[in-house]
């Protein structure tokens, strides 16, 4: 079997923001074997998650490069894996068969052949919309879930503040935190997107950072009494101010440093001095390591959105050519909540 | 009861690096009450402590003041509150007789008044010298216990990074690391005790950070397969290169950061992609939230003490004249081991 294949590749590395022009989209013929024993799994994309760390991919040196099996180089010209979901068209692998709804790391194409079935799952939509299992059912709300409960263990009534938070992960971390208990405040980068936070999602309250001049005085407005729990999805100056607001006690979780991803020399100082005598902890993560987690994240969730507690704020955009600006948007603030593709319309 | 007695004062609030023209040695006549349920106990310094943290307390301001009740600040002209063994000349307290040894908090001064007999216990010395229970078996034997044990969770064989590796903390750190199976490098600011951690000491390799020019290729040099743990005690650039150099599920444990605390502009910025990456944990920490490890920490350590597992390095000068010069050292690299003073020769 062969099929015509278009994907979405770099033209060369990334060093910087990224530009239309670093992307190409590219056609190949896929050689198709679904002879049993082969082992391949060839999936049909239906939704792609575009993720701010694939930047660090796209660099020709990126420390992230070296340190996880998420974040490997990625090759000029070659097709790019993505979290994502689709449909089985051909399977060698004796766990999936044609038809098969899948879930996993396939790419940012209209096609993939993933060998062994490495790192697919087969998916049981389980009556939610397709795309819930890129994002908040995905490693998205895994991200959150793991990251504010495990990570920052948070204790009720306490005062969290979120960075990023109507992006992918910022804004489940708010509506986790208001669901166990805590004071919620958000920031964001625009009022549009303040609103979505203060009357949709239930945040406490929020501000729109690009407005602000002294962040650290804006979270002092803001937290009169300290923040106990700072979900960092920035870096940089950010942190630097919600490390001088923080009380005794104050937890940091580090999922992402969007701010620093595109620029090398912005760089967050926190002050170590309120680092040691406020006894703060400072704790980078990755949702891979939280996978133990997992059963608990997801019943919990799907519990939540049959429940309505938890709001599905998504972004998608149509077609495989919008891959690109999907995901540069990513660092211009365009999206709001979770970006996805949707590369096929066979699909509902 | 009436005593005449000398303290240490600063003359004003100290910004920057401490000179001898910012203190004062003041006399005072100390009217003491030993009456039965005043409660206060008079104390005759034998030796006190000598600390880098005080500096942040004689500063105008500093986040350290308000956050920890070790930090409050210092009023000029007062006596200053330090770590130290003494002898009991008077006591209204039930809890002291006069002659008890105690250690606990009194002051950098020949005489101290402990209202309500607060924040000090009677001392059996155990066969020790007093100035151990000062060091070793004091706050800097607990911050490094309890730091490396409890905030770096150890394993056997796992690569320990220690910066100011001969000062009270460091170079109790990196025995006790060596001691439990790690492998062990230490900086330092000297020839001298590059030696001393070497030679006495039993650190597997230490260097001395004033000869290198580039921390990172420095630290690679030492830990080609990159550390696991790092106890910093200086922040600043030792902290980025420590980072840079760690491996994935890296553990920073800080109890100070000498190099901050008189240079306002001396920021520690590690590149947080590294942080988020390798899944590093950054964790301000003091000795005084580790005192449910103190048994066990006084049980191993005397255990250590008596079988020779363990050196002793002490600093120790001569006269209360002689805090100020004793304490300026810390900031200039003097001091090998434990600072202390000696206060009175009335004791062994």
């Amino acid at each position: 079997m062969e099929v015509t294949n278009k994907y979405i590749a770099i033209r060369s590395h990334i060093d910087g923001a990224p530009r239309e022009s670093d992307f190409e989209l590219k056609t190949e013929a896929l050689s198709v074997s679904n002879e049993p024993g082969c082992n391949d799994v060839v999936v049909k994309t239906i939704y792609v998650s575009i993720d701010p760390y694939q930047i660090n991919r796209m660099k020709k040196f990126s420390s992230s490069q070296k340190t996880s099996t998420f974040a490997v180089a990625i090759t000029p010209g070659q097709a790019i894996d993505a979290f994502g979901v689709g449909r089985v068209v051909a399977s060698g692998h004796p766990g999936f068969e044609k038809d098969d709804l899948v879930a996993g790391l396939i790419s940012w194409g209209e096609y993939s052949i993933v060998r062994g079935g490495n790192m697919l799952n087969k998916l049981d939509s389980m009556g939610f919309p397709l795309s819930y299992h890129v994002g908040i059912l995905g490693f998205s709300g895994l991200t959150a879930y793991g990251g504010f409960f495990h990570i920052c263990n948070p204790k009720k009534g306490e005062k969290v503040f979120v960075s990023a938070a109507s992006g992918s992960v910022g804004n489940l971390v708010g509506q986790y935190a208001k669901l166990f208990g805590c004071y919620v405040v958000g920031c964001a980068g625009s009022q549009k997107k303040v609103e979505l936070l203060k009357e949709k999602l239930g945040f406490d309250d929020a501000f729109n950072y690009k407005e602000e001049t002294d962040l650290k005085s804006t979270l002092k407005r803001y937290f009169p009494e300290g923040i106990d729990i700072y979900f960092d999805n920035v870096g940089a100056e950010m942190l630097e101010a919600a490390v001088a607001n923080m009380n005794i006690y104050g937890r940091v979780a580090v999922c992402g440093v969007i701010s620093e991803y595109t620029d090398t020399k912005k760089r967050a100082a926190p002050d170590m001095v309120d680092v040691v005598y406020k006894r703060i902890k400072i704790h980078g993560f990755l949702a891979g390591d939280l996978m133990n987690l997992y059963a608990d994240f997801f019943s919990t969730t799907t519990d939540y959105l049959r429940t309505g507690k938890i709001q599905v704020i998504e972004d998608i955009s149509h077609g495989l050519e919008n891959v690109p600006s999907a995901f540069i948007g990513l660092f211009c603030g365009d999206n709001v909540g979770k970006k996805i593709v949707k590369v096929t319309d066979d699909y509902n």
